[in-house]
């Protein structure tokens, strides 16, 4: 079974789901020593199918693919609809429709199955944890399962599940929460407190991720006890990456982020721009009926170059990311780790 | 002038206000070979100086003194008001009296001339920003002064005010944010995210604040740049602090932690109880009216020992605390750090 601790580089890429994921980006940070990550989240089967056969045509190497697990909850869809009337003068304003508000399970049947037949080196899951049944079929397979968690009983639950490792999401990381519920409650954990009490309650080898943008951090949650760091918007500038260009030119800038609703109905970190704090407040919990309202106005905006209503997802230290090519990236960042603890080995004597 | 970075142990005990904070706590962890501190803040400056006469009867080595500076903007005083009713029958509850929603400003000028006179090695302030005529005087008199930073924009401030170091405090922390607004959306960086973000815009000292509770999480933050981790969480069960007999016994279970103004009209963090949970949404942001207005009903429960009603301040990681001596706390978390860089070494080859 795939081991993070083997890696050449201590470096995993994170999926990052919903434009900047492609096959370029992953088999460039596979090629340099790291694990590249396809987002299955949102697309169809058949596109995911397509992506692995572009990457397996590039790199040899492992790499993972993700998963969103289905919501288990219904929505107040009188909360949801109020929301669709509060954001229609938005839509207008970027020239665009707004979706329906279905609830969908992105595939979940076929995107397993794909997994089975692929049988990548990793299957990792967010937003939930898969029947132990689900995770029994992939491991019998050589497929080893991640799974996200942002407290420590989630950690729990997918050890007793079965899974075979932890991406350990702090609540400084960009985009979705990955946790198995939607309170932001239970899930805001800082990066290294949440790593050493999931290191005392559960033995399993953890990815850090959350906020990792340079190598001093990767050398920080490795001490921390993980066995590698996940990095997302730190590989978001590379030329390989399909982040938008509106998206681009704030992710390098210094500016708060803020995790909110507005944009999919599930809490996320975004930088703060106008729709975020227009609507922030009104949105409800509500995924993924809200994703489908909004993503025709986004991807509007995305056209139009219109930052204000992009869902302009972003880690806390989004400031450091730099625009590099993503395997340069992923060597810079094992090189300044190995840098910083030599720092540290001469301070500490 | 004082430099964390020469310090036997890494290891800076935070000040601990309102109870934790003893003489013979600080001396403990000086003699280990960490930074004791005492906090000023809630007390006279009479019964200031006895702490530190007491500290320096019991120990040579260099210390800190902690202030909070005093707020600078008015409350909303029908919401104090509202307030205070609202918890009326909590305090019949407690067998007490509610305090009146007083302002002041913790004897503040007193606190600086002690700390003129007194001239201990480190002044750190909380909550704000002194005047650059103050630090100028503390640092004239050979007092290093640290300032409480929660975002890269404190941080940069901090500089130009002439600061020598930053104490960069995480959202994981417990009791009060210390920055310098009460904005929980402007303080709710992650430890790392903030350490690294911090470490690019100013080039000044860094000690680490925020859920570091273990050896693991020490050597992290200093690969994160950090010169040192300031330890407060950790230290609370020692037999040298003075935390309340209710409050340790919660401290070292696991159980979730929350921001909340509801004690103190500041944004804090501490253990979920009933009062947190009953009164969170309704506390304004009033601080120290609400401080003074709860504080009789806090002392009332911990005399009964009824946690319900105790402000619980605990960093995230506080389930990680030990029942040790101080100085063996600061030895072990010494220790735990250095085994901590030799595992990584090895793993980075």
């Amino acid at each position: 079974m795939f081991d993070p601790g083997d890696l050449a580089e201590p470096i995993i890429q994170a999926p990052l789901a919903g434009g900047p994921s492609t096959p370029a980006l992953a088999s460039a940070v596979c090629e340099a020593g790291g694990l590249g990550f396809l987002a299955a989240g949102y697309k169809t089967a058949d596109g995911v199918q397509e992506e692995i056969e572009a990457l397996r045509g590039s790199t040899s190497r492992p790499f993972g693919v993700n998963l969103f697990v289905p919501p288990k909850s219904g929505v107040d869809s009188s909360a949801v609809h109020a929301y669709r009337e509060r954001i229609a003068t938005e839509a207008e304003r970027q020239g665009a429709d707004l979706g329906e508000p279905r609830s969908d399970d992105d595939d979940w049947e076929r995107k397993l199955e794909l997994l089975q037949q692929e049988s990548p080196a990793v299957g990792s899951f967010t937003f939930g944890l898969p029947e132990a049944s689900v995770i029994d079929a992939l491991r019998a397979n050589a497929v080893a399962v991640w799974i996200t968690v942002t407290n420590a009983d989630e950690a729990v639950r997918a050890r007793e599940a079965g899974a075979d490792a932890l991406v350990v999401q702090g609540v400084e990381a960009g985009g979705h929460r990955g946790g198995f519920s939607d309170d932001p409650e239970e899930s805001g954990w800082g990066l290294l407190a949440l790593l050493r009490v999931v290191a005392r309650r559960v033995s399993l080898p953890m990815i850090a991720a959350g906020g990792i943008a340079d190598g001093q951090a990767v050398a920080a949650v490795l001490c921390a006890g993980a066995s590698a760091a996940q990095v997302g918007t730190a590989l978001m500038l590379a030329p390989e990456a399909g982040t938008a260009k509106a998206h681009r030119e704030l992710l390098s800038k210094a500016g708060p982020t803020r995790l909110t609703r507005a944009f999919t109905g599930r809490t996320a970190r975004g930088i703060v721009n106008r729709f975020l704090l227009e609507h922030n407040e009104g949105a409800p919990a509500a995924y993924p009926e809200i994703h489908h309202i909004t993503s025709p106005l986004r991807a509007a905006a995305r056209r139009r170059g219109d930052p204000e209503a992009i869902n302009l997802w972003a880690g806390q230290a989004h400031e450091l990311a730099q625009k590099l090519p993503a395997g340069e990236i992923v060597r810079r960042l094992g090189a300044e780790a190995r840098a910083a603890l030599a720092d540290v080995d001469q301070r500490l004597g």
